[in-house]
């Protein structure tokens, strides 16, 4: 918070801040963030709220101080390939996408139909169990958080408190997160390292080497994101052959 | 085509042409583009294949000569929402929208999958359907051309020859286009004015004001959109309906 404030200049015209992060599930202050920009109309609060949105409580990415949210349908069960942006009344965008002006300028497309049909359905029966979908992958990631406290050469990067209660990212020091990856792809169990767009590239999560971890270390982390329709037996599942997999990356640690 | 030649200029780095018009149907002649630009590698082409796709043979807007082709799902039975671009072997675009660099830095998003799947498979399809698509249509046409030349205050707009064989579009003198997509709706027929984009914003088909055609009269123009799934039995029960419109509204003209 202290840093965003000093960041924030006479000229400052936006501040955008992702709700939770996707690589580590860090969850920002945006209510703080909020309160920060009470006094400064001029500047418009953009809220990344992709991860966020049914995972945890609208308040924490939402509020009457935020002009502008982005939402992905896919992270809560609708569609891939469709979004949507909360717009504060009053508040105006320039379009990517242009063209014959429909949709009153904001997007010059042919409306993506069945998209847009299956997003509404989906993001109102994910809001309605927010909390059950919250308190259900708490649970789970809390067994898989214990267990893995146990094994010497596995660095958490996330946290329990201020944290998404469904996203667990870790590493096994030495060994490098796509082989820990497609170890577990052997035993039909389907996790993945940062973000799909940074893994395609081969780099190591952003968000770790922006945090300051060392490279080597950030090359390790994998992620493992929970759903509601995951369950207990599952994640034993996950454990026994997470133990396999140490034991057989033990040579190269 | 004539036209076409005399506007290129040393300098011409692209030229775009609609491979048929969405307004009248009006087709335009790739192949001899394609011949014109042929000795002019420096030349970027692009063809807007959107409505031509699967109604009228490939070889009238894929030659050898295009660089690009653009397409959209929804006008072939595929999903709304969705497009697609032909990009030939070794030609490099500027991606509209920018981000992680997925799929191969074109379009940085998440895949709409579904409506990729279902795009292949509608276009497949209707591809194989083209020529049956283009007599069964060309037909149907034919039977609305003809009865509509029996009507003096009528004004046709598409022709047959060098039209795609499913675009009708007229006018009834002194009646605005929107008064008679209305009337026919009344009778559960969906005709449409010019383009959803345009008719949005109140304005007459731009393509005719383009051809010269006086704005009063361009204003009075409809569309009739055929397709496969349409019968003689609906040309019937269109030409019926036209005609009781046709007589309400004589006292406008």
């Amino acid at each position: 918070m202290d840093r965003l404030a000093a960041l924030i200049r006479p000229d400052t015209t936006l501040v955008s801040i992702m709700a939770v992060n996707n690589e580590i599930g860090s969850i920002q202050p945006i209510q703080a963030i909020s309160e920060l920009l009470a006094d400064k109309p001029a500047i418009s609060f953009h809220v990344d709220a992709v991860q966020a949105a049914a995972k945890i409580p609208r308040a924490d990415y939402l509020t009457e101080r935020v002009d502008f949210a982005t939402f992905s349908s896919h992270k809560f069960h609708g569609l891939r390939g469709v979004g949507f942006v909360y717009i504060k009344a009053g508040k105006k965008i320039t379009p990517l996408l242009t063209g014959g002006g429909q949709e009153s300028d904001k997007r010059s497309t042919t409306e993506n139909l069945a998209g847009i049909a299956a997003t509404a359905k989906a993001l109102r029966l994910s809001m309605e169990n927010q909390e059950a979908f919250a308190s259900r992958t708490a649970k789970m990631k809390a067994v898989i958080l214990e267990e893995l406290a146990a094994y010497p050469d596995v660095t958490v990067f996330s946290g329990r408190e201020n944290f998404a209660p469904h996203i667990l990212t870790f590493g096994i020091r030495g060994v490098r997160g796509e082989v820990v990856v497609h170890a577990f792809e052997d035993y039909e169990i389907y996790i993945s390292t940062t973000s799909a767009c940074s893994s395609k590239a081969g780099k190591p999560a952003g968000t770790l080497i922006a945090m300051g971890v060392e490279k080597s270390l950030a090359q390790t982390a994998v992620r493992v994101s929970l759903d509601a329709d995951n369950d207990m037996g599952q994640m034993e599942q996950f454990l026994t052959t997470f133990k396999i997999i140490y034991e057989k990356t033990r040579k190269v640690r």
